[in-house]
């Protein structure tokens, strides 16, 4: 934008800023009306764009590994961090108080970080994800599938709404980053200048390869029109323009993966148990207020329903009466606002139409739609309306559980019984978001699960975790957004499973030396090969397949007799013959599974300092053959799995182990995780 | 059906058997050209059968555990074993030789038998799953998420393609019923008897609660316009119909899950090492005679494109030719017949007007679509077609990518390279399923590896796996069964994961104490509720949270010299001062990890015989701080997750394991895994 505060928004498309023709359509500062820049798409070529995500992007990313991928995340978070004054700033201008502009700046930083976090924890240095497990599909052992996870070699349209400027993009951008696919951004116009600052920040931070981020202001125009089967569209926004795009014949003709979060009727329900002065009743008040208020309550995660037992309603409409009006709206800039601007004038005409519509159903038992007292400001210029709280005291009424208002505005309704608040929650046909504030774990287990087929986020707040509660409206990287029915039927965040949303996943049929070669781990049944003791190698000379073989040693009763007695270990399967002869599955003494396994590390160990560090874990340790005295156990240790840490000198190495009998059959079988030098020293 | 040949087929809805009003529209035998029986679904209230599942079948399912449902699915299996020779007579009347009609029946039985199986080893015995690990929320450990999932509220409604009457309806049927969500299944028309028949077979069971499994023949008539946001549907079928009801404004509206698997230009790829001569040529050449013979071509997943190193055409074409010149073409019901007819004479003009098409851009070089010698049956009243094979020696023309001969009918591609072939493989623009037959494992990752984000499912044949190899054309149940673009972007069977399709996914967020009661899971930072020795509970007593705290034990340097001399893990870090000290992570001598958790048994055991009867695993085990000599150590045990087994006298029980150091830090944390008694002795 620079300093030309009334400039046509640019965008960033196939390498390089582009100036769209034409004048364009004013963008509006909420607060002051001002003009703050203007937006238009015409005259860039939104096919030639997708094409250099797929040809330059996707290429670029797909060279990486998870774990670099996750790096540059880091980095990038690092890097908007330190901008975030300036968008701020921007930020200011959509009606945002600081409060606002944190929630959607920091949170949108919070997703980046949260993404290379768990892209290094959960995802391997790989630029392949093996999902789930190996599948034996014969007897013999010689045919074996396992899925794979690969990028999708198209771009990530991502269409966002206007009220998270810069958390929308944020959020759908790092699991799409993370999983190799670059991203097409298309702000929604009311506050896109806010997005393109963003935008301009991380390109300018050098951090991400060309084609991976893509930006286009102003009208979508023909964009879905060249969407092909490995593109992704993304979109959050209304339910109507969620089904407009859905149907949308590219999308339907390529079966084009289609995301949406819609915004819902969420709802909040207070507990029986939390009458006035308890802890829960104060949080249900303060909670709903804050739901209100924060961005106005411009998002789609706000509590519109507002489920209260029919004996509290009267307490509960006079508790968030009296907090609502404590709560001064006015210009954000100004000293002790609580609450801005909606984003524009438009949108307020809009909540003020829906709330004629709830009005039928409801009275209004707090504000007025049509003036508000603020602080530094014009209160008709700019978007400004006061939060209004309906009382409804039909809960069957249509209205409430239909018509959304998309601002400062709730609806509180009585219900009688935990079978009939789960009913009336449904009634919203589908929800990002839901709450139920209590004390009472049974009612919150109750209405967890029934609500929860029409949820994709349920909170039970409650004295044990006010403090630490991010509370109703929040998504959280780690966790599912989205929501089933009216809500769009999408999911993003939760961790992995939106990384995974982008990759296409592909069972592979093969032999185990095939499908070894192909997922890049040892999959039992592929060739060991012995030679040098493969604790003695650095990552550096270190493959998969890499074995030693151990043993036999002999577990004499004298060796479980001072095993039960050393380590106190006594238990009668190992100490007494009658009452181990009597145990179903055993039929006599055997010796203890940690026996096994500690004679197994005995046999498999290289004593010396060299390139293994430590022991860190074990995985999936099955004792499979009870082990009785005499028996002679050997040892088959198999590298599995290197994974290299991208910012030390050593990584993990997963052991295939496969401890054995006499008899060639399993006794045990684990993996052992060890931290591995990089390097000889 | 009945004796009555030309009887109208009913439809099991509302709790009962309807038959329509009307004449309905006559079903001919594939083979004689009789009419089988008459369709047609006038008059039949679909909105009441959608209303019926809900409120009926959807209750009864979900007050099953997915244990109890997988025991049905097991005795499911079982009926329809018995009653398996009344499928295959009918089975023959569509056009199937007694191979084909296995490859149905036998195929959709071991569905259920998987299902079966893997619902009772990898789901819990509960009606709520717990998806994913507990996620902090917070530092301080108040706060915190996990994901459950639960069944929809709705109806699965399945639209099954002609040419798997039996396995159509099971695959989608078993993942469905294992959800808890029942069936709504409707079969393409021109084999619905055989439907029919089977759906009599699976009530006639007794089975089945009763609105779990409802079945509509005919035409779906108003079906869709009913299904709301908690319905599923499922498609397999064509991709033109599969375009058609994704945009379904019902579907659209309501956000429902859409399952599309349609037919696709599915490819199979010779590598260069296969030369004749090699196992892996023979495999490839009567691999694709199998695929284009099977069910006379009808599969979706058949190969369309059989790519061939150009230098190999003429001797692929020779070899096919040869074995096709072998395939008797006739009555299946006949000795010596290896292909039936196809579905419907109405398929075969189909066929013919596809190759018109393709003979564009190939000349046939085995067989005549107007001509076919067949075995005892007249060929122009059964639907019969001999086996084509083209040869394009152009592999950049456009037909054989995109024009779909849903028959007996290939043809062969040449290329250049893996880069050449992996791009023309792309070009299906999405494929249920692709095999690649080589014995080069570097051919194969680079094929598999490229070609994966356009398949479902790839297959490499080699000469290790081919004696077990099911094939390029079957899908199977562990495996994901869809793929993306132009195959319908859908995943069928997969194992669990079709299992959760039916379920919604929601993240919970609350205190520990009240997640653990949602998920009936313990969760770190739940009350603990110590007393009785947990180990001497059977499970009618034993509860989440049920805890012993047993120490500390201080370890000595004795006891890790000991333990290293005793097991033979004498790693420098346990024995050797100077060297341990040298160690970037100890700096010091530690105690083995092997050690300590065999202490840790030593604390927490019961000796005496009781309800625990062994310890058949850990997982999950991370050594979080190393063990200094005079560290004392304390273990926490705490009862962590219940499964009691449906058809034994005892279960397992997961225990969630703490060892701590004098500080309170954990040392280590692990599960313990146990078989404990249902009862007391």
């Amino acid at each position: 934008m620079g300093g030309n505060a009334t400039a046509l928004l640019r965008s960033y498309v196939s390498g390089g800023w582009h100036t769209p023709s034409g004048d364009g359509a004013p963008l509006h500062d909420a607060v002051t009306g001002e003009v703050v820049a203007r937006v238009s798409s015409e005259g860039i070529d939104k096919a030639a764009a997708l094409e250099h995500g797929r040809t330059v992007g996707g290429p670029a990313l797909r060279e990486l590994t998870f774990h670099q991928r996750a790096a540059l995340l880091k980095a990038l978070g690092g890097h908007l961090r330190e901008h975030r004054d300036e968008l701020y700033a921007l930020s200011a201008r959509t009606g945002a108080t600081l409060g606002d502009s944190k929630f959607d700046v920091d949170g949108g930083i919070g997703v980046l970080l949260t993404y290379a976090s768990k892209g290094r924890r959960e995802l391997p240095n790989d630029t392949v994800y093996v999902d789930g497990p190996v599948e034996p599909l014969g007897r013999g052992g010689t045919f074996v599938g396992r899925h794979i996870a690969t990028p999708l070699r198209g771009v990530a349209v991502q269409i966002n709404a206007f009220n998270f400027p810069v958390w929308g993009p944020l959020e759908k951008f790092a699991p799409a980053f993370l999983a190799g696919v670059p991203s097409l951004v298309k702000p929604a116009s009311q506050t896109a200048y806010l997005t393109e600052k963003l935008v301009e920040l991380m390109l300018g931070s050098g951090l991400l390869p060309e084609g991976t981020l893509q930006l286009l202001c102003g009208g979508a125009g023909d964009l879905l029109d060249h969407v092909g089967g490995q593109d992704l569209v993304s979109f959050t926004g209304s339910a109507s323009t969620a089904q407009r795009l859905r149907a949308h014949p590219a999308i339907v003709r390529n079966s084009v993966r289609f995301n949406a979060e819609a915004d819902s009727l969420n709802c909040s329900i207070l507990g029986p148990d939390a009458t006035p002065g308890t802890a829960e009743f104060d949080l249900y008040v303060k909670q709903l207020v804050t739901e209100m208020t924060v961005k106005a309550g411009q998002k789609c995660t706000a509590i519109r329903r507002a489920f209260v037992p029919a004996e509290l309603l009267d307490d509960v409409t006079e508790a968030v009466s009296a907090r609502l009006a404590k709560t001064t709206v006015g210009n954000p800039a100004s000293e002790g606002v609580r609450m801005g601007a909606l984003a524009s004038l438009e949108q307020r005409e809009e909540v003020r139409r829906s709330l004629k519509a709830l009005n039928e159903a409801g009275r209004i038992v707090f504000g007025d739609p049509e003036r508000v007292d603020v602080v530094d400001a014009d209160a008709e210029r700019g978007a400004f309306l006061s939060p209004i709280l309906l009382r409804a005291d039909d809960p069957d009424r249509a209205e409430p559980h239909e018509v959304e208002a998309f601002g400062p505005v709730s609806t509180l309704l009585p219900y009688t019984s935990a079978e009939q608040v789960v009913a009336l929650a449904a009634r919203g046909q589908g929800s990002l978001a839901g709450s139920v504030v209590t004390g009472d774990p049974e009612f919150a287990r109750e209405v967890v699960l029934g609500a929860a087929p029409w949820h994709g986020r349920l909170l039970v707040l409650d004295a044990d975790n006010a403090k630490e509660s991010t509370g109703h409206g929040s998504p959280l990287p780690a966790l599912v957004h989205g929501g089933p029915g009216r809500a769009g039927g999408g999911e993003e965040l939760g961790g992995i499973r939106s990384v995974l949303h982008h990759l296409q996943r592909t069972a592979v049929q093969a032999s185990p030396t095939v499908l070894s070669a192909v997922t890049g781990q040892f999959v039992p049944g592929a060739p060991r090969r012995e030679g040098t003791h493969p604790f003695r190698k650095p990552l550096a000379e270190l493959r998969v397949g890499d074995t030693v073989v151990a043993g036999p040693r002999t577990v004499t009763p004298e060796d479980i007799a001072h095993f039960a007695e050393f380590t106190g270990d006594t238990f009668y399967a190992h100490t007494d013959e009658q009452a181990a002869a009597a145990n179903p599955l055993f039929g006599g003494i055997v010796a203890h599974g940690y026996l096994v396994v500690s004679f197994a590390a005995g046999l498999f160990v290289s004593p010396e300092p060299g390139p293994v560090l430590a022991n860190y874990g074990l995985e999936n340790l099955r004792f499979l053959t009870p082990v009785k005295p005499g028996d002679a156990l050997s040892v088959t240790l198999t590298c599995k799995q290197i994974t290299p840490r991208e910012n030390a000198d050593y990584g993990e190495v997963r052991w295939d182990t496969d401890v054995t009998n006499a008899d060639g059959d399993s006794v045990a079988r684990y993996d052992v995780l060890t931290l591995v030098s990089k390097e000889a020293k």
